[in-house]
């Protein structure tokens, strides 16, 4: 979408090791008539699906996730980075690895949020090895729940995870796809 | 607010020791109709206020400061919690108290994020002891940003957070104060 890729090219920043910031406008301070445009986009490409909930992980997935969830007329669902270990038959829970702190993380939903009659719509904000993602798609197969799409801000192509995804056979909508950050620049597909 | 209350005699849980359950609508699952007319509300309470900016923390607040900075037509900015204890002059830093975890933890703002030109609405799903929202004073006071006012969809008026920050002059908003859980039955004042 061009709206997307004038305004990462207008506010983002690139910092060293492959990081896009964003966080005057994206996932930290939030400019939410651009998050609007993100869910027009995202219902005009995912409306005819079913959608029934919309569901992401927090914390920067929630402003989007929420904005879109009324786009589409449903109830928006995060899953929570869980601390503890303990096993809670009410939950539906899945391991995340994160490559910024190089560790597992769980994340939790609860099992009255999502079940077999729903079609999920996932959104976040970034979508780079995709293990958020995975954990997301793991949370929907416990539940039952259908996933309709995958909904993502900011997909950073010259990682695998977008293509793992379609290679799946999800249907995967980037508002835009950044396939270099080399030498400070952004370079879009 | 009416609709408020009745929402949570229709669908909160009240569980031991004093915990009030609204995440089936307010803070896992969320019904984005019932955080519109919280918005709504809280813009017809401060809409007079000339908020810049409406200002949140991490997790749960971002879904109701998102579509209440939309109906202000402002940008929203969440405060993160934060892991690293670098000191960097590029944040504004401040510590909160969790009675959950009985620990403390920090939370960062960027500095580019908030500034003396701001004028700042403070939204949260809950007000209890009010150490969350105390942290948020402090990070805005750091930054020379007035505040507006403080929005909060559940207060617990048992418990000290309000009566406090109402003590220090702030317009507190709540849109359902509870002054009890006893017995397990919410009662409202």
């Amino acid at each position: 979408m061009e709206f997307m890729e004038e305004r990462i090219r207008k506010d983002g920043r690139v910092k060293e090791g492959g990081v896009l910031k964003v966080d005057t406008f994206l996932n930290h301070q939030i400019d939410v008539k651009l998050v609007r445009q993100i869910a027009k986009a995202l219902k005009e490409h995912f409306g005819d699906a079913g959608v029934t909930k919309v569901v992401t992980i927090e914390a920067s997935g929630i402003a989007i996730a929420s904005i879109t969830a009324e786009e589409f007329g449903v109830p928006m669902v995060f899953a929570k980075k869980s601390k503890s270990k303990n096993l809670d038959a009410n939950v539906y829970r899945s391991q995340v690895y994160s490559y910024t702190y190089d560790r597992f993380y769980d994340i939790v939903v609860n099992a009255n949020a999502l079940g077999e009659e729903d079609k999920v719509l996932l959104v976040d904000d970034f979508l780079a090895n995709g293990q958020a993602m995975h954990g997301l798609l793991d949370i929907c197969d416990q539940a039952g729940a259908e996933v309709a799409g995958i909904g993502i801000c900011i997909e950073k192509s010259f990682q695998p995870g977008g293509q793992t995804l379609r290679d799946e056979g999800y249907d995967v909508c980037s508002m835009a796809k950044v396939k270099s950050l080399e030498n400070g620049q952004v370079e879009f597909e």
